[in-house]
């Protein structure tokens, strides 16, 4: 039994990873961080965990909490994990950075792409990229997870096996990906508005969405070249999910059965990505409420392309799941604990 | 570890059944009825079970399900589970129906209200009204459980406490109900399709829905007196969730303190009954996913009334989870196993 | 050709007057006002009338629109109006306030409802009721009309005939409202956020909402007796649409014929107001975008009650379309005009 | 003031073109077809037409409308109205089409993508392809109209801009789409029930769309060769709209200006097509209820791509606004007449 902190619990991801950890039998909440609702019953923020959680809602403070944890979830704005982490928390708790602070490699990116100076640079060379079907063995040993952003993760495992067996040409990449509100976070912004969002689809970011770089770098590993996307992110109006719809040029004769064969060799042992079968395509509606990603292609002979497809639940392994995923590997715990929830549909 | 069958198993209740059941420790599923869908993987029906679920979808044979399962639930239109049923079957297996067939003692009173004529009243004497925490004890010893109707289980489990005490006068009892739009199920109806819904809420059934009885029914056995109430049911654009609010006059000289006790002597030992605290509202999307019930008052000076408020999942408490309820409670499991799931918001 | 003013102009109910004049061919508007835009293009906030509204956001001042208008509508929250009115200002324009400043005729009553103190109660008493259908000869003679809230224009107008009628028990009166969204504001608030909101259903101000004395008020005129109602408004995860179940006693003898003679009567001759044929229940699909209201009952003589329903766009005839109605009356031009937008479904 | 007649008014294109035409000054319909309604009065189907249209539906016979009407609108499935015009019916009423029939001038290539023999190809050549804002002049001239594909409204206006002015590579256009169910239909699937399009986004028809063809050949005529598109379309929660993201690379050296100054050429005079301004993207509800469409685009210098982005209503623009604009071409009515719906939101 490991003890566990939130800081960022009263965001939409810090009350997923409560939802999560609450079922999960090797872990004990002992912190519910939120700034904005000090000494308030975590209870009455959500609740849905009226009479399961009795605590009050503490402040942020990374370092009391680190003498207290065992592992410390950030799900806080990009800057403060960074801020707050040092050699002596680190050197007591392992951190799942939940924020962007730790996923790019090269700092000057991260400072462009994300406006703000990188307030602690030294940690990012250990820090490993927490995409635990990519990743599984470094985060094993690892102190700093930076867990990876909902649209890099759904957009990363539906073309990964593709630029890992160099079956698509990666400077043709094109991700249009869709979200659910939730990844917009519970802050009282117009724009997030019910009457603003329902009945509404509308493209951000377009073409300078910070998760554009993540998605690159990752990609970029897995082919050994530097790979540029155009990313567009959109607004869906619905609670939850991520759909991604990406396009590339297949390469010289490369045919239906080798691009199935890449993603069935990449996720056959995989326990949470489910390869479709043929014709049939991810709906977000399949997979609400697990960590489960489903992928599946149309390799499209008129153009020579293939279209790759994905879909998660932002909120599951696009944040706390995957998350939790991480702790799991962390401590040794069998990857799937905790982590059993069947999709619930309608 | 016991045997399960389910006829009806693609309608939406029987999907819910077979989520809940995939997660039980002591259920095998060992028939996935469906008439519609005979032959076709189950999983390929609902695609959220994609490599949880090998079956395919089998005739409602209820005579053959009965010599391969310990337990039968039938979540099938009225009439169905009552044409089927006869001594040999009973003397098999336990039955949890989920349809209307034996949930009013006075068959006249079935045939009035449903349109049809009873095809076995034999049975309706022995069968057990299986809303488990009122019948707890009889429920224990059956064989045959009428499962309640989803508006019967939230409207009674939110008014039962204070007729029960005779704090209000049963006769003043006005229910109006709302409910998300799973629980008209899944046939492909026009009154049914998303831009029929969406946007838009409707009343239905005004002064002649099917479930008044049944609510008639449960009060009066609760206050010992014959009850006649209005209940007006209408359809939410949203997927799950009931709400009801009701109405009643309090007695004379009832206080508010009193009306509480009422409400947590009769629930404080309930597992899934939340009574909230003062000022709260039962709210959907609390209990999104669960069996709770989260039920609550407000008492008014003013018009000497009290309001009594109540929501649930229509699939969980409302149908697939009150019937593993009752299957616990039939096989001496415990009777929350398999039902811990923690509401899911947003 | 007249000219108004808007203050309160980035409000959905503002933007719905927008909406409405546009198309008026009367009036010209002269003045957005929103004290929270000032000089920020309207089009930019309000990107649907892009290319057709120039004009940039001005501050509330009512004295100097005064001298630029001929109509000022106040879509700001209660007592911005009555602090702002003054006999010079009302001596040069008409007023359609939409707040509730001047709707309730005794000030200790709105004191004690609002929980503020009244800034102006000289003007209560002048101050017209604009519920077109029941005052419309006091409106046309007016110069400051109260235009009724959402909430009590659909109940008032559901109810009214039954009561002037003496068909009902008034002190049995319960009133179930359900509203869409876009009733609760453009305020950037948590509560209001789409994930907050959609996929739910809730009560509020339960047994303490404000719009409770403003219907008792207009019911107890129509019968010439005080009126206490229990009202109940839920919050429904649509952008627009009121509908409001209604029940109540009936008087002793009264039959389904005299009750359907007492809604035809009233309304035969209203251009808005549409009893539904028998059987046929209102819904807010069918009124959305349009001023008109659907209206309709069941008699339930199990019961003895009558159940009646109405449906309105909370928008339209619920804020800007009455306002737009009580102008039209106002200056003389035909009531409808401006106001002819059929229902758009889906 | 001419004599109009649908077929297929109980589809929500017909109940659109019913609600355009209502309000238009220079049309009366005498004709309100529909298979499935037969002798069934239209408000009664949509209540939304309550106290406005009196008829009754009657059944799909063309040759007798064609003696009462100046213009047909066949809002029909594929098939239906090149199965039943002839050089007889021509010559008495104008027709406009809203199915694919007429839109694809190579008669295999239609057969192809849709799987039917053509049951007239000898009226393919005359049948205009009713895009206003490209065909104008042809269309005025025309007894047969085929009013284009949602998609294709949206997809083609978005792009043709670039195409036309040669600033793209034809072969790279990827064209993401995204719309609101009612684009579905209204026949009664379980696919496009409430509960299993709601909280969930899902793509269709990939690689395998029959509007592909029709954008192959829009693009194509604008740049004088062949094009090949990828094409994908998804299903979006919502009842109206449709947003086109859509990519494609940049010609050597070409400029964000020189990209704005394509759109502005090409659209200044268009009263329905608003070129956004710089960095505000498309929605779909900055639409809603409008003929207009909203377009705009974002250089990427980094890809060298160009991401164009465009939004309509699929019922108005897409359907039978559009379908009323060629109804006024052809007759000589303003362009605009009955077509000023502004944009309603929320």
């Amino acid at each position: 039994m490991i003890k566990a902190g939130i800081i960022g619990a009263t965001g939409y991801a810090g009350n997923e990873i409560v939802r999560l950890l609450l079922a999960h039998p090797e872990v004990e909440i002992v912190w519910y961080g939120s700034r904005s609702y000090i000494d308030q019953a975590y209870a009455r923020i959500y609740q849905n965990f009226f009479r399961m959680v009795d605590a009050v809602c503490l402040d942020d403070n990374m370092t009391q909490l680190a003498e207290q944890a065992d592992v410390i979830f950030t799900a806080t704005p990009q800057g403060f994990c960074a801020s707050m982490v040092n050699e002596d928390i680190l050197s007591r708790v392992k951190i799942v950075d939940l924020s962007a602070d730790f996923r790019i490699k090269d700092v000057n990116r991260y400072e462009e792409w994300y406006g703000i100076k990188h307030p602690s640079p030294q940690f990012i060379d250990e820090a490993v990229y927490g995409l635990c079907e990519i990743n599984r063995e470094d985060i094993k040993k690892a102190r700093l997870i930076a867990n990876p952003g909902c649209y890099p993760t759904c957009s990363t495992l539906s073309i990964y096996p593709l630029v890992k067996k160099g079956l698509i040409d990666p400077d043709t990449i094109i991700i249009d990906a869709k979200s659910g509100t939730s990844g917009a976070g519970r802050g009282a912004k117009v724009d997030n508005l019910f009457c603003e969002v329902n009945e509404s689809i509308k493209p951000y970011g377009v073409a300078t969405h910070r998760h554009t770089p993540e998605i690159e770098d990752q990609l970029g590993y897995a082919c050994g070249q530097d790979v540029r996307i155009s990313f567009t992110p959109h607004l869906v109006p619905m609670n939850r999910g991520i759909l991604v719809t990406a396009y590339a040029s297949l390469k010289e004769g490369v045919t239906k059965e080798q691009i199935r064969r890449a993603y069935e060799a990449c996720y056959e042992k995989e326990t949470f990505i489910r390869v479709l079968p043929e014709g049939v395509w991810p709906q977000t509606r399949w997979v609400e409420g697990s960590n489960y990603v489903d992928v599946n292609f149309a390799a499209d002979p008129r153009t020579n392309r293939v279209i790759m497809m994905g879909a998660i639940d932002n909120l599951v392994k696009g944040a706390a799941g995957q998350a939790v995923q991480n702790m799991n590997l962390l401590f040794g715990f069998a990857e799937a604990e905790g982590l059993r929830q069947i999709p619930m549909m309608p």
